[in-house]
């Protein structure tokens, strides 16, 4: 055992983990890609199995103070199926392991085992484990879901090319600012329990917030228009945090677009609202669970053409930087100010 | 939201996951086994995947006062390999999500992940995922393994047959009694610490306790031998609890004989200075890892030849129930008292 003390925070969520795993090795033949894309990828038989796992802990991913149980049962699984589509492949599987507090009563384990049916429902997955425990402090949550996909098709984050189109399903930075509201009025409550939330108006960032989509139609958008991405990741950290894994693991740089980059009216209203810099909470809100993915210049035109999906940008020589283009022409580099967990 | 609140503790940690799972169907055609076996298992092509995934909470599955992080990370991995070999399976790939209190250090993270790196070395396993983020409270572990089997190999627990021979693996509650051993030299120390244990001629038990294996020679052992167990799952809860569980899933009842019931020396004179039964450590004790089968009665002579491997009685009628005979010819029922953390 070792006396040094390096604080965890000096390296940050994606350099601790891959500080702690860079001297793994992958000997078995089935294990295709390991660690640093949205899902492992396996190889038995025809189809390559991807499998993403993710841990949310109470205080930490959810507060149950505003997050209804069902909700957070619902989004426990999206937030996996979404890193499923993200490598273009189908989810199919998931396993369901809860720590429980002794507060919890049957009853609510049923509300978010009812969030978690509803979600397989949806997206047409099986749940076929997982097991519960005590647990001595807050709520804990652990998924796993597996999927398919056919070999020649899944994507990574790595095989962005120079003069890639860079795209984006959706909008950006509703969820942020459905928190930024909840965390408003929970703090209001707090002052005066009588004053009750006022959320006409601003319906769609909370959902956003609360019951997030993964966006298995745009995978199936993309399918049937046979589009294939050159590298595709979801949108969990915010835009920024995530262009810039895309470009680090491509070797690539690449400038983006302020005016196009997508955001919901109520999105830009609650910043107004907030004070808050709008386009900063586009490019790092984070668990906007959209895609963000490139394609080959040549399919400019029927990208374009797509409902829901926006081009935002395009794919540089890596010696060019990763950079934002502001709407009066200035650059401004782009920085990894995502959501960090680690980081205080 | 319903108003009830039924108290957790009144299903059990079974009961619970079968409440809470019972609606789920599963709808998928490479779903073949969901909840209530050692492991899901999915159908890929030729081979049959099977998914496993446990969580592990400070405080209710292990205890950092005397558990060294390396020990952790190793027997972390262990007992996930040893839900596979459970299914006559072979571990291939794990994922490992932490969360981690910010009292923790890189370098304890890294004596962590050695204990993982050992264990995946050993069994011929690739670190494939996971993520690290942050926890409010105590250290959280889960982990989830995927292995492969062929299609005709894969044991259930729901196999057993009247007149087939129980069989056990190793010997059984050694781990128990390291951990009561660890419990009260941790008891000791707080009462004065410059006290030091003497664990002398305990090493052992302790081992079982803080490095367990998985029976992957087992497994290899009966593969070699042409024998196919017909049900089988791993001792974590004990064995009386895991014999319950495949009589009940296969509709049969059971008699095992006291006699012989494997017990190292270290564990009966441990029970002798603890004062506690040595059975009940053995048939409750939980952690032993090891594996619990049936075979055919056909096999009898070929079993009871292999080392390592002891009969320890036979599957009945389901109508004679499950007991044990005790030295004196009585007939004791067996009862799940197994290690449950959703109890008081």
């Amino acid at each position: 055992m070792t006396n040094q003390h390096t604080e965890i925070s000096t390296l940050g969520e994606f350099g601790l983990i891959d500080h702690l795993t860079k001297s793994f090795k992958l000997e078995q033949s089935s294990s295709v890609k390991g660690v640093g894309d949205d899902a492992a990828v396996l190889r038995y038989g025809e189809k390559e199995i991807l499998v993403t796992t993710d841990l949310l802990l109470e205080g930490i991913h959810f507060d149950l103070t505003y997050t209804p149980l069902k909700h957070l049962g619902y989004k426990s699984a999206i937030v996996n199926f979404s890193d499923i589509y993200a490598m273009n492949g189908k989810p199919q599987q998931i396993t369901v392991s809860l720590g429980i507090s002794k507060r919890f009563s049957v009853e609510q384990l049923e509300e978010f085992y009812s969030g978690i049916k509803l979600a397989c429902a949806h997206y047409g997955v099986d749940l076929v484990g997982g097991d519960t425990s005590a647990s001595l402090t807050g709520f804990t949550i652990s998924i796993t879901c597996i999927g398919m996909a056919d070999k020649e098709k899944v994507v990574y984050r790595n095989g962005a090319k120079e003069n890639d189109l860079i795209c984006v399903s959706g909008d950006l930075g509703a969820a942020y600012m459905g928190l930024q509201l909840l965390e408003r009025e929970k703090a209001v409550f707090k002052e005066a329990e009588s004053v009750q939330p006022d959320f006409a108006g601003k319906e769609y960032i909370l959902e956003r917030q609360l019951k997030p989509e993964a966006r298995k139609d745009i995978i199936e958008l993309l399918a049937e228009q046979n589009i294939q991405p050159t590298s595709m990741m979801d949108v969990s950290d915010g835009l920024s945090s995530e262009l810039l894994h895309i470009c680090k693991q491509s070797n690539t740089g690449c400038r983006i677009y302020e005016d196009r980059i997508p955001i919901d009216y109520q999105t830009a209203i609650m910043a107004e609202q907030f004070n808050m810099n709008l386009v900063t909470a586009a490019l790092n809100g984070g668990e906007d669970y959209e895609l963000l993915f490139t394609v080959p210049l040549s399919e400019h035109e029927r990208i374009s053409e797509l409902k829901g999906i926006k081009v935002i940008g395009h794919i540089t020589a890596p010696s060019l930087g990763c950079y934002m283009i502001a709407r009066d022409g200035t650059e401004i580099e782009l920085v990894a100010q995502g959501w960090n967990s680690l980081k205080d």
